[in-house]
């Protein structure tokens, strides 16, 4: 067995029982946890902690260290434990878990400093493990590895398979997933229970390297990661037969255990557990990484040219993007795209035809597509930009809610929103988009609505920390701004105004052009209307509003192609909610809408000039 | 070859070309549309709905016919063919593919009687598929066979393998899934492309029965049907090599064609096709159906007693969700829950200790858990309640969304919601649901604040079309209201209230009962304040609210354990929008949370009484 003369089996079984007392101590100081999900794991984490992996105490996110995620994020406390054990900080701390005041949180967080990602929405790490390894192997090509942790209950989610087919289909030879099979969920056993062959077979048909282990024998454990390490060409899967609760007795592979601290238990499983331990003072270090992975600097990303449109020109902001990314692209190498096979729809494409090797076709896999950009963002490897159509983003809801809590920096790109695509009808329309992305608390929103402030947007977004989510749309609009508009986030901009105006018109892409006409109807009655671009939805420029809400008699018409509810519509409400003496009209879709021509669509629905220009009549009557 | 002597081999080829011409006028006429993807299937579709279907053509809901889900549902004008095509409606018709007056959308939507749900958002026909096929099997018990088609390059979405698996576990033979595997997706060819030993492996470890045939050999798909009728204790995979764009000369198997009718190469095409028809003025009509499916009445569902409560009682809403689903299952056979392991702790699990046949367990798989829900649901064949915490629901957002595009009804109930689950930290809290769910045109939002409202609103729900969601919490709260209180959709509670009020507080669940410790405490200083409980977030009671708001000198306090956007706040923003003279304030969870005591939380985060105290006195300020 190779290495294995130098591996001490006993320190390593050792040092397992003790990451289970210390899941023990902690969670029955917190009075809650998942101890025996832990205990399933504790060999897997000894071996991969004390033996396996490579990475610096002094350095946990240090490029160059093999990377562990911990997909099953209940499981935090052993992952605690195994980085105090290991030195990076005093075991005792253990008893702060789930306290407010510690960053040992019920499911880890990126608050830590060894933590890349937020786990504990399950089925998630796989992807972000997928993509912290394309990553290694491709842009960084250094020698790091990826282990990734999951647990056999959530080998049910779909992401998972979605995870395990883009890591063969990109032969990931640098990432190893290993499942911890220990038969019980959260309620009652898992479906294929101890089936390991099913596992196993499943694996195989999806391309990986398998291997079946008892996850409890420590010397197997070290021969198959040894094993993966050899494998060329494809990822490893570990399928280690485990038990929940191992080494608890009275507990142990029983149910009604998931996520108990074991109280009263306590002592005696602990009492128990130190009786296996033949070293209680025994302690390993990890190994160095075997190469510094490349520098990488991802500030001052630039349009390596400006925009260049001709006032007359039609072009829809969709193209736009794929027009800036191509162009930011040109001015720093870590900028890439990803897209799950709409790229002749969303232009990601143009970025493609440029540098093919930054460019990762995710294929019709949404919720990997997001996973992976978070897996190639994070630890400031990439400037990732992700694009499909803006409703297939709705299937990635939860990695992007996941996002946020893992303070991820990805660039999301929705295409098609709204009623204003036409004939392929209401499943392929973002109407939705605008709530999902503006209830994610680190959002930033970008709703441009001509090219050149598309093409600004793209630049601004790939400079701004958290995530930026931009809404194109599938018509050819005019151009509104200058080539050489400068764009803040935050800020708005007034596109047509007057001394006596007396009614606000706020749109933002499509319906922003349907403002403008609207005003010009308005005029031809004597009533000047002010029109505004919000350009970002979030941060809202609130001040802006409630300062032109103001002095257009308190009348505001808000309109967006999008349902009524959590959108811009909405955003403005809100930005009006403090000031007396206003009023405002919102004007949107409100019922499932149906195929047809785009501009007959925006009438059916509401949200056309006449509509527009009907509701600022209303105001002006009330 | 069983039944084959009795095939008319050469009729099923000549409907097959007669499909693909049909598709090539149609998407001609709407010019757009993806005649390609319609010739690949062209085949199988013959062969399906004239030769191995049972249905009726006088009746296409009919609960005894075999059901055909479209799940690549861009497809759809061959859908739309064979229908015509068997005697429904003019294939004549067909030209109005598209149109705004015509229900042959883009992509299939129930508008159309043959149509049983919404496709178009790849990778969901399946789940949907197995639920009816989980029906017919287990509560129906009837004869009739499900058939779904899955695009080779949506087999990509983890959703696919959800329901694979799901349909392997629970030994659905009535299902057969069809993988039309033409090679080529939107943008390029799809990951596996011809690799047809591929897909079989990987059906064969998720434990169908699997058949690689040619699907353009009409021979080979009736004896592949046939041989999957013969099947018992599993699904069957019928995977097709097909070639995009079969029989169209120039275009078959090559790339650029996806999505795009034919334009001028159609007449050509067309021309070819009728070379191919030996015999044009063919018809075969389907097989009627084997046996009625049960008569199934779902209607006036209540509760089996009323709220059993004491006044002093400290009850939390998700168990009296629990309490109230088993209720209603008293009173009639067909109510069903779901869940994804985690019914211990939204208290599914109450229905499933009464009655362990309706309870349908799905694992950690939310999209697909959805998705069989709608199946479950849809042709009126059961009222279907689905739980997991709230946060996962958003992991299922675009199902939902395509709910809504399918006219569905089912109840969703998001346990957990907010920072006030405490210690699990922010990946378990709902934050968003409330966004998510008022984005949705069809849904009903419930949010109960006591245990006597929460079984209200689930006898509600039950009786109530379109989307129902109902969110619960966590934590053990009062009772508010008798026994007897009755509870209407869209009407609000005021649960304190004076002359004098001088500030409406508004809040629900947790944050409602903060609002009464808020009142308590301005009332000792001499301020009066109302409370309102909205009980439905949507539709919200919004006269109740402006009456009210302007009782209480148009000041306005609303709370919520949400997120700022979308949710109950900005709902209460947009009811008030049109007033002049009231001015408001949004008290919600403004930035990701972290682990720690419930209480501590909702006043870290701001929501608590003293935080709403506050608000108060600052609207009085101003």
């Amino acid at each position: 067995m190779k290495g294995d003369k130098n591996v001490d089996i006993q320190a390593l079984k050792d040092i397992a029982n003790k990451l289970r007392i210390d899941s023990i101590v902690a969670t029955n100081a917190s009075k809650s946890g998942h101890p025996t999900s832990c205990a399933s794991m504790a060999e897997i984490m000894s071996v991969l902690f004390f033996h396996t992996m490579r990475y610096k105490i002094s350095a946990p996110r240090d490029p160059s260290a093999d990377r562990f995620i911990l997909s099953k994020g209940h499981a935090a406390p052993i992952l605690y434990a195994a980085w105090a054990e290991a030195g990076l900080f005093p075991v005792e701390e253990l008893k702060n878990l789930r306290k407010l005041d510690s960053d040992l949180e019920g499911h880890p967080t990126p608050r830590l400093n060894f933590v890349d990602v937020g786990t504990g929405s399950l089925g998630q790490g796989l992807a972000v493990a997928a993509g912290m390894a394309y990553v290694g192997k491709y842009f960084d090509q250094a020698p790091y590895r990826v282990y990734c942790l999951v647990g056999d209950g959530e080998a049910a989610e779909g992401s998972i398979w979605e995870s395990l087919h883009f890591a063969s289909h990109y032969k990931l030879d640098n990432l190893v997933v290993i499942f911890d099979v220990n038969r019980l969920g959260q309620s009652e056993p898992t479906s294929l229970q101890h089936q390991l062959d099913v596992y196993d077979a499943r694996m195989k048909a999806f391309g990986l390297h398998s291997l079946v282990v008892d996850g409890h024998d420590v010397s197997e454990l070290v021969k198959a990661f040894d094993e993966a390490a050899s494998v060329s060409g494809r990822p490893t899967a570990v399928i280690a037969k485990t038990f929940k609760g191992k080494n608890f007795p009275g507990i142990e592979d029983l149910e009604n255990w998931h996520g108990k601290a074991l109280g009263a238990e306590g002592d005696k499983v602990i009492k128990h557990l130190q009786s296996q331990i033949k070293n209680s003072s025994i302690s390993l270090k990890p190994r160095a990484p075997l190469a510094e992975a490349p520098r990488v600097v991802l500030a001052d990303i630039t349009l390596s040219a400006p925009p260049a449109y001709r006032a007359a020109d039609l072009v829809a902001t969709r193209l736009a993007y794929g027009t800036a990314l191509k162009k930011i692209a040109d001015t720093n190498m870590r900028v890439i795209a990803l897209d799950g096979d709409t790229k002749n729809s969303t232009y990601s494409d143009k970025l493609r035809n440029a540098y093919p090797d930054r460019y990762i076709e995710c294929f019709i896999a949404e919720q990997n597509l997001v996973g992976v950009a978070t897996g190639a963002a994070c630890r400031d490897r990439a400037v990732v930009f992700v694009s499909t159509f803006a409703a297939f983003f709705t299937r990635t809801f939860d990695q992007i809610r996941m996002g946020a809590i893992s303070q991820s920096n990805i660039n999301l790109v929705g295409s098609h929103c709204g009623v204003s695509i036409g004939e392929d009808g209401p499943s392929q329309m973002g109407l939705e988009d605008l709530a999902l992305f503006r209830a994610v608390p680190t959002a930033t929103v970008f709703y441009p609505s001509d090219a050149v402030s598309t093409e600004r947007a793209v630049e601004l977004a790939a400079n701004t920390r958290g995530i930026c989510y931009i809404r194109t749309s599938r018509p050819n609009t005019a151009i509104l701004y200058p080539n050489d508009e400068v764009f803040k986030v935050g800020q708005a901009k007034i596109v047509r105004q007057s001394p006596k105006d007396r009614v606000l018109l706020i749109g933002a892409g499509i319906t922003l052009h349907e403002c403008l006409l609207a005003a010009d109807k308005l005029k031809t009655e004597g009533i000047e209307a002010r029109v505004l671009d919000p350009f970002t939805v979030k941060p809202l420029d609130e001040a802006a509003i409630q300062q032109h809400a103001g002095a257009c008699g308190g009348r505001v018409v808000v309109v967006e192609d999008h349902y009524q509810a959590g959108g811009l519509g909405e955003a403005v409400l809100s930005a009006l909610a403090a000031a007396r003496d206003v009023v405002a009209r919102h004007v949107c879709v409100r019922e499932v809408p149906r195929s047809g021509p785009p501009a007959a669509l925006l009438d059916k629905y509401g949200i056309s000039a006449p509509h527009i220009h009907s509701a600022a009549h209303q105001l002006l009557k009330a």
